[in-house]
């Protein structure tokens, strides 16, 4: 399964109006992220999984999970995915204990951090931090069962680069210059579908 | 100069609603291709243009260009994108003569065909049509002058392929799957980045 998480630093923790996802702490880039690694023409991928890390406020940590091989009623439009988000938000805004709320077919919410996540992923796939200094993904060798972190328009904060560094957590770069998040995960996609994967 | 066009075949040329985007002809596929051509991270690419060929309803055609060197005042989300194609039909959708109107800097709207314009630019560029059927993008040798023809979420209509066949245009792929245009402008852009032009 090829999966991806994105950790989005100001991503707000309630429902938002959708006529103004970037000042819903930059709802949209999110948005795009979810679009981006879900979609190919005419169809979803559903050897592909995303999950967002959102830490914005009134109520983080807050965890989307979209399972590409189940997901149903999701449209690629900014919009569209946002509108997704926020069913979510509606139903996730007020619980405190950490129990999973299945919002739709595919898609889930719950009160799990990043970090508790990340390591139990840690125990079934290899986990890599697409960062500019790392080696360049066309000289990697991939199995099919990675999952990217990826940081929003912000990058991650010092605190979860110190916890990715802990878990070893290998480093890969896409080019010489600096991508927008959701324009990363294409740059994977394309070099995965390449190798087969 | 790297260089983009777009046939838009549904996308409307009159003034539209921001809170829908997709009901506009898919103005959204196009912000999104515009948004993949223009932005890296925290930044304009000075070195691209986007051109986009309206040919919705009810006036075409109409032409949009988007000079990277010169652009002020556009943000990358969709919406944003969006709002800066009506303030170019707001201009344009009662105009009949060919003449361009500078919308704002670096952004200009004209009542030009995807016909006539891509036959001055075959004069000075070599043109490319990103298609699943042609040669390998990593194969290929670039000058860095080079336009990149796309279609939209439906493809190109017969007539245009045939005039693009006519003007011996080559056919380039970008990998093993049929991808969203505004995929197909990442993965080119990130190409030619690595091969330094």
């Amino acid at each position: 399964m090829r999966e991806f998480i994105v950790f989005a630093r100001k991503a707000w923790t309630k429902p938002f109006n959708l006529n103004d996802l970037v000042n819903a702490g930059r709802m949209d880039v999110i948005a795009r992220c979810i679009s981006s690694a879900l979609f190919i023409s005419y169809a979803i991928r559903n050897d592909t999984n995303i999950y967002i890390s959102l830490n914005g406020p009134p109520n983080p940590p807050i965890l989307l999970k979209f399972f590409g091989d189940r997901l149903k009623g999701i449209y690629y439009d900014e919009r569209s995915v946002a509108g997704k988000i926020n069913e979510a938000l509606k139903k996730i805004y007020k619980v405190k204990e950490e129990s999973e709320i299945e919002v739709s077919e595919g898609f889930f919410v719950s009160k799990e951090s990043f970090e508790s996540f990340l390591k139990k992923k840690a125990k079934e796939s290899r986990i890599i931090y697409l960062h500019e200094e790392g080696r360049d993904i066309r000289e990697v060798e991939f199995s099919g069962n990675e999952i990217f972190v990826l940081g929003d328009h912000k990058g991650l904060p010092e605190k979860t680069e110190m916890f990715l560094k802990k878990l070893n957590v290998e480093k890969i770069s896409l080019g010489p210059l600096s991508y927008l998040a959701s324009h990363c995960i294409v740059i994977v996609h394309n070099e995965l579908d390449r190798k087969g994967l």
